[in-house]
């Protein structure tokens, strides 16, 4: 009795394996979790998956997720913040961590990505374009360039400051160095280098 | 911007955190990723989770999950088998582990939990009336207790073979000791204990 003879559990599980950080095991675990033991989980999560793109949009100005009237002006984020700081962003959800950590009352313009050649990303692909033109008509002073620390992230940010600068804006990136809270014995080699290069006067 | 001003993404949200598995952390990665990189997957998930309910159900009979005709005399497994083994086991998920294990060819019976009066679970409320109506009507010789070796699952191991043993049944159980592959020097001391106790003439 192999789980290809059921065809509606096989599909389920094939839908929760294509989400990040569910394995087999994990969408098998759900699928049947939903089946025997919470099945008003499943028409929550029916229901919601199928209304989530009609409810949530990107603005068409900064890139971010709006709900209710979509984007452009109505972006209650392009609309009433400080506009002389912009926080330039790889991802949607990267605006949710930093409006959870910190006071940043500025706008924020979201990449949709990084340059990656190797997947086929080139800088035609991302929102550079949108972002000059931002600079250009939004008085920006200051350009924070918050992209995730890895090799594309950095390779782009880099790309990002030679484009920006002759904009006449200043373009500043996120420090680097140990994370609160950890230990020098486990940090790695990049991370103590990067902590030493940028050390603080106290 | 707090997430609580985007009720769809909060609701998506809550209704993944429900799944076992799934954190606050993992729901609002699948959501936004759902959004932003997958918008596919969000149909594919609503879509059978929806008609998940509709296309699967429990066999009246020995409790399994069945696709198509429901249960009762209907039931693949409870019809073509080797009738005089039965094995009982906790989930109906565990009845696709034991089948993708191994060559047992007899007939299941699901419990549909164990025996667990803290939780408000008693004898009454699992299948147990219905297993031994089965053992009586159906000819078996053995019944394999496959329940999963936990305080509650040994309890109620043990409780079906004080009420199954008068039947004239022969009551086992699955072999308790070292899983393939692990080290002894990691083992915890209860399970050493068991596969000592369980030891084999070789």
């Amino acid at each position: 009795m192999p789980l290809d003879r059921f065809p509606a559990i096989q599909e389920c599980v094939n839908a929760f394996r294509r989400l990040p950080g569910i394995g087999p095991k994990g969408a098998q675990r759900i699928v049947f979790h939903l089946l025997t033991q919470d099945p008003e989980s499943a028409s929550l999560i029916a229901a919601s998956c199928e209304s989530l793109h009609e409810r949530v949009n990107l603005c068409g100005r900064c890139h971010i997720l709006v709900e209710g009237e979509a984007g452009g002006e109505n972006c209650t984020v392009c609309g009433g913040r400080e506009p002389s700081v912009i926080c330039v962003v790889q991802e949607p959800a990267d605006v949710f961590a930093i409006e959870r950590a910190s006071g940043f009352r500025g706008k924020f313009h979201v990449l949709m990505g990084v340059i990656s050649p190797l997947d086929g990303v080139n800088p035609e692909d991302l929102t550079i374009g949108d972002l000059m033109d931002r600079i250009k008509e939004e008085g920006v002073k200051e350009v924070i360039l918050a992209l995730n620390p890895t090799m594309a992230g950095e390779g782009t940010s880099l790309y990002l400051a030679k484009v920006l600068k002759p904009l006449g804006v200043r373009v500043t990136q996120l420090a680097q160095g140990l994370p609160m809270g950890s230990h020098l014995e486990y940090a790695d080699e990049l991370t103590l280098t990067r902590s030493l290069e940028g050390r603080k006067e106290l």
